[in-house]
């Protein structure tokens, strides 16, 4: 196990009729002015920015509001929002949606504490460690990025996804996630979601580090989880116990727990995917689904221990050699992406193999990618290749 | 799964040689003077007295320091402690040694603050909820008060071994975990911190909640961790990596991670121990291997599914009925306390039939106890006869 500092301080209140409370909670705060994010308009259908103003209302905390965030949040949106935090004193940033709403939080709240533009510290130019307080009403699980210190943002005008983090200041101070209000989510949100969280669990799992056995348990512990409870959900979507199983599972993924004693996690798959959507309009979700069993196919045979233990303990093989069951948990790995509706290919998103060299320049800007085999730019583009139906 | 808040602010810094970060840490909190808390001469030994004293200092941190801690940690201590804090203007607290150390430390934080005697608060007529910021170097992992808000304490003139908490404060600040200096420590110390660990997910696992998925995996994880990594160690006390999963295992028993969404967990087999404990000199931990198997065997049989899912999770039981599953767990669990040699029955401890009546007395103060099933006095009568030998 490697040393870790592990530090969360971010509240959660989870379950059902959280969402009244957030007044109260950020007025613990002595917040005064807040800005509020959010997306687009499902806020509006299912009462929760009603319930949101409500109580910040009734708390006595005045509100600026800006929506309209989108999947794959762009730099535009946070310059506009810094500009706003400025120019009103706003004291707090609340994010009501799901990751993208809560990234552009974490770069609005750094950046309204910065002179220079924000886009500074996601190229590594400004290292940022303070930032106003944040807090969220999560409506969409997935990132996890209600309960981790990570912002990513698309600079729209460079196509470029990347990532930023102010460090303990970029923790939402209060989440509050209420999965009773994700059950009107469309299939294919509650897929990618799934395929998000699976994804996290993976680049921390298959990150190389030797000697993890607990947080190895727990990882496997989520994974089944994720896979029950989605199936679960495809039949029954307003079930509540297993929609609450699967966004507790999403937080988990990537708030730390699973992550002590690693070696920070691959991400190698995580950059191939944002190559694609800074490009196209595909969910991260959609773009993971095909580009993690990708990855895996072209990584494993080096050292296919830790895909044979994932063989083992969640989908139960006993049997063959260590490479040909680190063989057949990959394939049970696609079989549950398909199963689940999630896409397969690129080709899924009219992506063809004549934009692979495009997708791999833009991935290999900063080598090598990853930590468990480091890729450089000829590896990307095979793993972009065994991502496109032949 | 139930309504939950989960907030576990307490920083963590995991690994060897993290101890010397300890005044750096503290200096971030602004603090001028500590009273540092230990227990008897182990520190002395293992060259952690050295090296938190070398750490203080070079940070400019003035320290007044009481040591004398026994296990099972008793009132008088902590009253002459708050005489210190109240009399020398004390700051902060540290704790350097295990649970017995850390649980004085909250007890003292929360009692410089108060007025009146601390005692208030454990028998519930004071509700504290601040407290001198608390930092520890842990020394045995078994009890996870290094990064949870509870204390147990001893109030030895009345024979009452009862907990208290003061809320957020009394997560402390700071813990820094070596296993490397855990490996000096006697072989039973060992197996009562891994018996200890396995209580703690007992308790939470056995509390009655129906609907726990994620939280059970983790949970079982644990379970499964402990087992495998206290054999290890028994074999070879100096496993880096067995060492470190048993620590870690231990705290994420108790800080939140595998409670949440439950029912705050049953606790009555602490109950029936701590009674034992507040007569006889027996380690935590000992009692606990004693009473648990003997808790089991008294209430498995009116709901026993949590009981087969143990078996079939832990043990690979997947033969018979529930209830017979359910019962070759709790024998598994039994023959796995005696495999690592910890005690199996209260003679172990020379305790006999003839003193049943006055633990039971004792640990039937406040009733009912426990949440699975709520034990009234003659269910307690009846478990302690369990975990005498006949």
């Amino acid at each position: 196990m490697n040393n870790f500092v592990y530090h969360n301080p971010t509240k959660v209140l989870f379950g059902k009729g959280t969402i009244s409370k957030i007044g109260a909670e950020i007025k613990e705060f002595n917040a005064k002015k807040v800005l509020m994010l959010y997306g687009m308009k499902s806020i509006f259908k299912n009462g929760v920015y009603k319930e949101v103003m409500e109580s910040l209302n009734s708390n006595g905390v005045e509100v600026i509001e800006k929506g309209g965030i989108k999947a794959n949040p762009i730099l535009s949106f946070v310059e506009d929002a810094i500009e706003i935090c400025k120019n009103e004193n706003i004291d707090s940033i609340l994010a009501v949606g799901g990751g993208s709403v809560i990234d552009t939080a974490k770069a609005v709240a750094a950046g309204a504490l910065y002179e220079a533009n924000i886009w500074d510290a996601f190229e590594g130019k400004a290292a940022l460690n303070k930032s106003l307080p944040i807090f969220t009403v999560l409506t969409l699980s997935a990132t996890a990025s209600e309960m981790n210190a990570f912002a990513v943002i698309t600079n729209e005008k460079e196509n470029k996804k990347w990532a930023f983090t102010a460090g303990i200041d970029s923790y939402p101070k209060v989440t509050i996630i209420d999965p009773s209000i994700q059950t009107s989510l469309p299939k294919e949100q509650t897929v990618y979601g799934a395929v998000d969280t699976l994804s996290h669990v993976f680049e921390l799992y298959f990150d190389g580090t030797e000697n993890t056995n607990l947080v190895d348990e727990f990882a496997e512990g989520i994974i089944r989880t994720v896979m029950k409870n989605t199936k679960i959900l495809l039949n029954d979507p307003s079930n509540y116990d297993a929609r609450a199983e699967l966004c507790w599972s999403a937080t988990n993924a990537l708030n730390g727990v699973i992550g002590s004693g690693r070696n920070y996690g691959d991400w190698a798959t995580h950059t191939l995917e944002h190559s694609i959507s800074a490009f196209y309009d595909v969910a991260h979700g959609a773009g993971l689904a095909v580009m993690f069993p990708a990855w895996m196919k072209y990584v494993y045979k080096d050292n296919p221990s830790k895909f044979a233990q994932l063989a083992e303990n969640v989908f139960g093989i006993k049997e063959g050699t260590e490479l040909e069951k680190a063989e057949m948990g990959i394939e049970k790995v696609s079989q549950f992406f398909k199963e689940i509706g999630a896409p397969t290919t690129l080709n899924d998103f009219g992506i063809t193999a004549d934009e692979i060299e495009k997708l791999t320049e833009n991935a290999a800007i900063r080598l090598p990618l990853g930590r468990r085999k480091k890729l450089m730019k000829d590896d990307i583009r095979e793993i972009y290749k065994l991502a496109v139906k032949v």
